[in-house]
């Protein structure tokens, strides 16, 4: 079942180590067939090195359930769950605890977009969850962290679609693109950008965020109906 | 004598180059067995490149005498002794400059609890010593060193199982676990929240711990008798 | 047509990511070929693991026409362009996004000449270009990204053989040399100061440059017609 | 001539890219026969991918003559010379631009004894020379550093047995020690202590020194008669 996307969810989790995104088994990506309502996943601790074809566990998308594999999924498994019920357009989803990304959601603050880099992938600052409620911690945690990106994104009239990531306050970045390849894309930028940021801010005090007609041409020269950069 | 423990204590120190723990022969992970009273320590400045099964050094517990092995124990045997004749809970210890543990140990500050990758290993921040007095330095140094790291504990109503580190004063970190695997875990674990502080702490000034109820669920999960996380 | 040329264009790309210069694609290096008036440069995101010899593409320097190459060649060839059309001493240019030097660029701060690593190759501060304009964003924006830097160096002054390098506001870093090589030793010479002076500014508040007499003493020693550095 | 301490010169040149202290060819070893009063540097501007045996340079210690070698010395043979000659307890230099230790060299400032690993070789903080004058940078100027690095140490009473590395303002730094394998030793751990200090410093404004007693037991019990660390 699934070979193709199983396939493709185990070459997206083990291009975490080579992009430097993960110490031991801190990372998972999934991705989902909207058609069948199922979704596949990292299973929970299992190192990259051991891992093959056979680890990655199907999910029922609806309810949670295992309906393949011997391993229990990765135990971030509700939050994806949420983020691809809320969102129809995201493919695939990556969670890390990469450095910086990390960095920055330890400290509570989104990375405001201070440069083309930024603006190539993410059309404005990737913005960073409220502190979870204490209820939303004690009772289904994973699904809740779930619901409160969404609300985030939903607050600020933001679009997954054109800000492929977040931070979790006080955890760690998710991030997210149409399958598990464009999610790892999104979360390698998106550490390079916490990384740069880290430091232009400390150069310049009060750094404003680039241009708005900067921040136009980079990231539409990329995304939307009329991108012309690369080979396509 | 002692051969699959000699075996796992080598392949931990091993370990320590692999995640980029050390320098030169900075480093030294030891096991215990309890029943036997006897501890396996690596050998004083060996490199890594060349240490072997039997460069492993086998020590008695209550006295520091070596009772097999061709070379000296690490300078820090009297440390590891200390811990483990007073944490009965402890089956394995590493000692590292890492890096960025020994910038909070040099600046003489512990390392608040900022986020869930802490919150998943460490119940808490990891404390800090503080400064030798010069007769525990003068005399029986390494010895003291361990004694002070119990202090430490005692003063602040510690559970060693539930922070496996310490920073030591001016010097570095200490790490342990169940066994010489668990406490390599821990001092890569510390390495890393030590890293992403620093700059954490750069980005919000003031910056408060985790919230007890994100703790309380990220540490749970993984330990005492209620986890739930990974495969078993 | 231009063998050797494209040889020379295709190493000095490959050796981007040998020198950890470039994340994905984000980089591009051409040369020109002076007498032909033609350049070679790296097609548009290709990426460096599968690019060959045949994938370099080759633009009339005065049109931008491509007259051999099946890929598109670099979303950056007008910025190349504008910059060997203006200063006939450039044989080779490099952009990369290369992580401290975008740094600088994303503060908007030149790169003071703060130590002989500097003076060794640059003669003087590498210079940040003011912001551009909305219509010259909007407008052939690569193009215009050639023209700000030629006016940066036009109003300070400065030799682009002098100072072979500059950051381009919010953006990140070109560089350049008499071929490709040389454009790549300049990128990654940027990349060390770029690191070095971030820090070392940190260290010492309002730190001035480097002296004079021996900015002087390193570069000429090294570039000029009485330079004895080096087997040459 | 003097085949097996071309060997050692060569071993450690190579060193200095295996422990990440070099780019490019902008770093140097030499090393010492006392008795026939010649020393073997590493030729200028040589790539240490390429670099063999037969490319050292030997040179008369008291007049820098080549007396073997079909290469050109390293440009900075003049500032070892002027070490080794007045300081007869050396036996092997390196210099290189090491990215952290060049950080404190550009900021003017001395590295402080922070921690333990700084005193396990380094008895007491490592200074900064003093900016050089006009007419010591125009003329022999590479001698001259070394007559400025030798002012350093006498001014402060400092023994270069004691201190075995120094930051040359402005520059970069040099270290030392008994032959070519101790001198990249010290090379190593000032780049790290330079690496820590650098971030302990930010965690703890005005930090002090590390306490005297501490700085001795570490210092002592590696160095001098009554050494007692190791296998020695």
């Amino acid at each position: 079942m699934l070979e193709q996307l199983k396939q493709q969810v185990l070459d997206a989790n083990l291009d975490l180590p080579k992009y430097n995104l993960v110490t031991f088994t801190w990372g998972n990506v999934s991705a989902v067939d909207r058609e069948l309502g199922l979704l596949v996943i990292k299973p929970s601790g299992v190192r990259y090195e051991e891992m093959t074809h056979d680890d990655m566990v199907v999910v029922e998308l609806a309810t949670g359930k295992v309906l393949e594999g011997e391993k229990r999924p990765s135990s971030d498994t509700a939050t994806h769950r949420a983020l691809y019920l809320a969102w129809p357009e995201v493919g695939g989803i990556v969670h890390t605890h990469s450095r910086h990304a990390t960095i920055w959601a330890q400290a509570g603050r989104p990375i405001p977009a201070w440069g083309t880099t930024h603006a190539d992938d993410f059309y404005g600052e990737v913005p960073c969850t409220r502190a979870m409620r204490d209820e939303e911690i004690q009772q289904q945690y994973e699904w809740n962290t779930g619901e409160v990106i969404i609300e985030t994104f939903a607050q600020r009239g933001l679009s997954p679609s054109a800000i492929p990531a977040v931070l979790v306050n006080s955890h760690g970045p998710f991030a997210w693109g149409k399958d598990a390849h464009a999610a790892v894309h999104s979360a390698v930028v998106l550490e390079e950008v916490a990384y740069m940021g880290l430091f232009s801010q400390q150069l310049t005090a009060n750094l404003p965020p680039i241009q708005q007609t900067l921040l136009d041409l980079h990231y539409l020269r990329k995304h939307g109906d009329n991108a012309w950069y690369g080979q396509k």
